[in-house]
């Protein structure tokens, strides 16, 4: 017997109809002879408009209350959900994430989860019940208040609750098949993977791929708890997220897929003392204002005026707090100019085969290239390489790579030869 | 520096711009001085749309499973105002009924408050912050599930926690002015009365007035906390219920209003054999199926036969059940006919005067006669005096009861002289 933990998205639980299906398809996982723990979403739109009804009565809501009252959403659907099963004659109970034992940091609206005592949900399990445990909230270590785990955070508690009760599978069921090799809004050929690591998932999502949140796929692997990724609405596989690329034979290793990221914006301090220090103060800056930087690029210094331009990118949304913030210290830091801009799009090849195969980066710069496509910034990592070009020419860099390294359709993706990276 | 408990309705925080008004009033009772607690209801029709979304996936949905999904109606309303009273300047913390002690009965959906220990709401409001409790709900003692309390248990929340915190007074934002001397839509010239007694509040409740729920008004008297039901769009005086009638002197004591119900049916067991125990299994036969009676009516037997009919009346939407009962019952009770009748109407004259009044009886019986209305069954109490009509003739019966006892307009109700009761 096995103990399958699964997380049903909004749009899998936006009617009375739909969860009735979602309940079938739970009920008929626990006729199989598993454990069964459920994790859902709230309805549909329901986080968003009850975002909306906040600002309409207060533009700055204290962060406490707006997770009192975003919390309510998952806690109607899985109300509903257990409702639901219940009227197939099976039992089920629903817990909300603190009574489930999902504990966390106190950061209101983007808590991390420090750790899973789900007691109440083994003794559940114990009984013979389907459990429902609400998804993307917990309660605080310190203050005991109700939080919420930010973008995602219902699939991070799926996950953290299978590696607290060492589930065999997280299935995520979701509005699509599974992970595709690359957008298939943007690709029409996108095949999708049966299997992806770890590592490999953590690059895509870094990258902007949407199926998993960062923070989720972090969890998985760092427990090692298989993901499963499938669409709601049918009973294909979708793709395992699983193991270490380090378990994966030289010979095997492939490229797995381009992502594309429209969330960012670049900022280039241009006249930087190229002295020691001053980098740094950039840095900190922007670090200061809570702002993570992504990429990063520092050309050599100019030879006749020894200064030197900064470039990196950052959230989109945060790009101007970055340039106010830069602004205020520019007699301090000395720089000559600060340009903004917020057109860029980043697109990334992701793949264990990079680390073996040399080449790639050559024929990935060449096909951006016949393609018309200009590179802006480079940054790679042992197993991404990720460039930046005008977000008007994103898709088509997009494809251009996708094509260029066979990933789509029925044919096995190949890896060019070259004389190394 | 008084402590004010206030209690808002759903149709007063229905949309954004209602609960920021509502809001606006809060802080102003604030400003005055006082010490605030508020208990919201859910937003307009959130409850019943929560009810019929829970019908929608289960017909019979499981109790506890039902609770949990209706709490979340007041968690969403409570933290909106909090969030709107905070952009006004002023400092608010919602607590769920759980979190501000409201300890209660295991009986999901109609659970009763046992006690209130309201520790949190103490020291928030020592601490200067205006504190919100979601209404309609506590948590079990026995199980710790959530329970909700029944219709209007938002309004014995209130009066409950200003009980529990002896505030000065419980104010009941409602849609109304205040309590009527009757239904204003069906009397025009129905008055708005400036005080009412706790006991002839019980029995305007009892009797079908829908302004305050009976339970509320039990707890109020019982701790003897002052309710002021006033109207949450203006800031006129509404009715004050307060007192006991026993604290009337004799020559002030009136007759308040008139009450009226339809949502009672009619059983006849006919033909009973009049000897001791028949009576007594009828209505054990009714209890054991959790069915109230309201009024009863047995006859003298009838000389030759030795038999007698016994009438009583109940809920409507019980009235099947009751008649299964009994019909099930009928070769070991021994009766020859189940007569069932729904389309009676229930009109009640209340108050404190008719003690030391007498002819109020006869007056009324020669008021509804002259209005061609036959009373078919009678009850009364000290302050009370109830009949049944056809439902057709309710409406009136309520103007010619109203008009004969002049409770009206800018009139004193008279009370007329006669030879007793």
């Amino acid at each position: 017997m096995a103990l399958v933990v699964q997380k049903y998205g909004g749009s899998s639980v936006a009617t009375a109809e739909r969860i009735r299906r979602v309940a079938e398809r739970i009920v008929e996982t626990k006729k199989q002879g598993n454990d069964v723990v459920v994790v859902v979403s709230a309805m549909g739109d329901t986080t968003d408009e009850l975002l909306d009804l906040a600002q309409q009565v207060n533009p700055t809501p204290p962060p406490r209350e707006m997770d009192m009252l975003l919390t309510s959403g998952e806690r109607i659907s899985n109300a509903l959900v257990a409702m639901a099963i219940s009227s197939l004659g099976a039992q089920a109970q629903s817990f909300t994430g603190s009574q489930a034992g999902v504990i966390t940091t106190s950061s209101h609206g983007s808590a991390k989860i420090i750790d899973v005592t789900p007691g109440r949900v083994r003794s559940a399990l114990d009984e013979g019940k389907i459990v429902l445990v609400a998804g993307f909230q917990g309660v605080a270590q310190d203050t005991k208040d109700i939080t919420t785990l930010g973008r995602g955070g219902s699939d991070t508690t799926a996950v953290a609750l299978a590696a607290a009760l060492k589930a065999d599978v997280c299935e995520i069921y979701t509005d699509v098949d599974g992970v595709y090799s690359a957008d298939p809004r943007i690709v029409p050929d996108a095949k999708r993977l049966e299997t992806v690591s770890f590592e490999e998932m953590l690059e895509l999502a870094a990258c902007g791929a949407k199926v998993l949140m960062l923070r989720c796929v972090e969890y998985a692997r760092r427990y090692n708890t298989p993901v499963h990724v499938r669409s709601s609405y049918s009973t294909k596989p979708g793709t395992l997220v699983a193991g270490s690329m380090e378990d994966i034979p030289v010979e095997e290793a492939i490229l797995t897929g381009v992502a594309h990221d429209r969330s960012e914006a670049k900022i280039t301090v241009v006249g930087l003392d190229d002295k020691p220090g001053y980098a740094a103060k950039v840095f900190r800056a922007v670090a200061d204002a809570e702002i993570n930087i992504d990429m990063v690029l520092q050309n050599v210094s100019k030879v006749d005026t020894g200064k030197t331009d900064i470039t990196f990118t950052l959230p989109r949304e945060l790009g101007p707090l970055g340039v106010e913030k830069l602004t205020k210290l520019k007699d301090e830091i000395g720089f000559t100019d600060l340009l903004y801009d917020d057109h860029i799009g980043k697109v990334s090849l992701v793949g264990a085969g990079m680390k073996s195969h040399p080449g790639v980066t050559a024929t990935f710069c060449e096909s951006l290239s016949n393609a018309g496509i200009n590179i802006e910034l480079i940054s790679t990592s042992e197993i991404r390489i990720s460039v930046l070009c005008r977000d008007t020419e994103l898709d088509d860099a997009v494809r251009a790579l996708h094509a260029a390294f066979d990933l789509g359709g029925d044919e096995e993706a190949v890896v060019y030869g070259g004389t190394g990276r």
